[in-house]
């Protein structure tokens, strides 16, 4: 599918304003795509359709959920979280992607989860800095991305995870697996240099 | 095991300091076995027996680990987590105490779990507020716990969490779930008041 066809198809599932943020993620995608010599095609699609789900009823999220076997324990915590594995299966059945680095990519952006393939790194991380993020910490992330992707997952998941803890809000186990994945994986290299 | 000989038999395994850190645990945790309606004979003893494993070596640690499959992944984390679930072991192998509510306070005392039981919750909490722990917080669980135990367990974890954050450090599973879940608690009992 073509970059114009795709994003005309993504327009009518979003807002306005979640239609922008994606245009953001895209650039910085395809950005860090060409700078890590990651699939920039597959990179185009996953960061184009990683919200594809956002604006669907919970209701659909839910069911989807439930249907495909995904881990039953999302239904407990926030619905924030549903949009991603179940849009991952809905641009694979509505609109016939059926690419499994794409699969993941979607599936994975909001929480991560340790070892991600380059292209679900790239959609994690853009997702997080495009250009219309504004946030405390952010830029320290924007700046890490570019230099090390690995350091920026780290720092973007402990970011998350501080911002979580001080609004009292639930923690997806993923999110800590994603931090002490990238932590002990930074600590194994450091031990190495 | 009568108080006099558990203690006995704790001090030759104990530094001095971490001894009165014991004897801390102790009379805080029988304050709230009589103030929750706790067995007061096993309160005593998973007290005193908590940090019984805390300085044996490192090897010894990870042995009883693998050969009790105990969860493994512990063994990627901070060996600081390893002697209460050893300790566990030891005090039913090594001091004949056999008795499942005992084993599981010590065995959960530094983490915490999903739906403690009343003694681990109590132990949980008396190792984090006795009276010789002092940093940032400590004095808001001391609160809580005389007023609300789950309050109390959810204050500690997310403490906890904020702490290893700050300082870059790993965050085993079980103190995420002991955080979610007091914390999704706290919410359904909040809707049904």
């Amino acid at each position: 599918m073509d970059r114009n066809k795709a994003l005309h198809i993504l327009k009518e599932h979003l807002p306005e304003k979640r239609y922008i943020h994606t245009l953001g993620v895209l650039d910085t995608a395809l950005e860090l795509a060409k700078l890590y010599h990651c699939d920039e095609k597959k990179t185009e699609l996953a960061a184009i359709f990683h919200d594809y789900a956002k604006y669907r009823p919970e209701d659909e999220l839910k069911a989807i959920i439930l249907e495909q076997n995904f881990p039953k324990d999302l239904l407990s915590f926030h619905s924030e979280l549903w949009h991603a594995p179940a849009g991952a299966y809905l641009v694979e059945k509505e609109l016939g992607i059926k690419d499994e680095d794409i699969f993941r990519a979607i599936y994975y952006h909001t929480t991560g989860r340790p070892n991600m393939s380059l292209i679900e790194k790239i959609i994690f991380i853009a997702d997080y800095i495009e250009p219309g993020r504004k946030f405390p910490g952010v830029d320290e992330v924007r700046a890490l991305a570019r230099i090390n992707l690995d350091g920026a997952i780290l720092q973007a998941s402990r970011n998350t995870i501080s911002y979580l803890i001080q609004k009292n809000a639930s923690i997806y186990p993923d999110t800590i697996h994603t931090y002490n994945y990238y932590l002990m994986k930074k600590e194994e290299s450091s031990i190495h240099d």
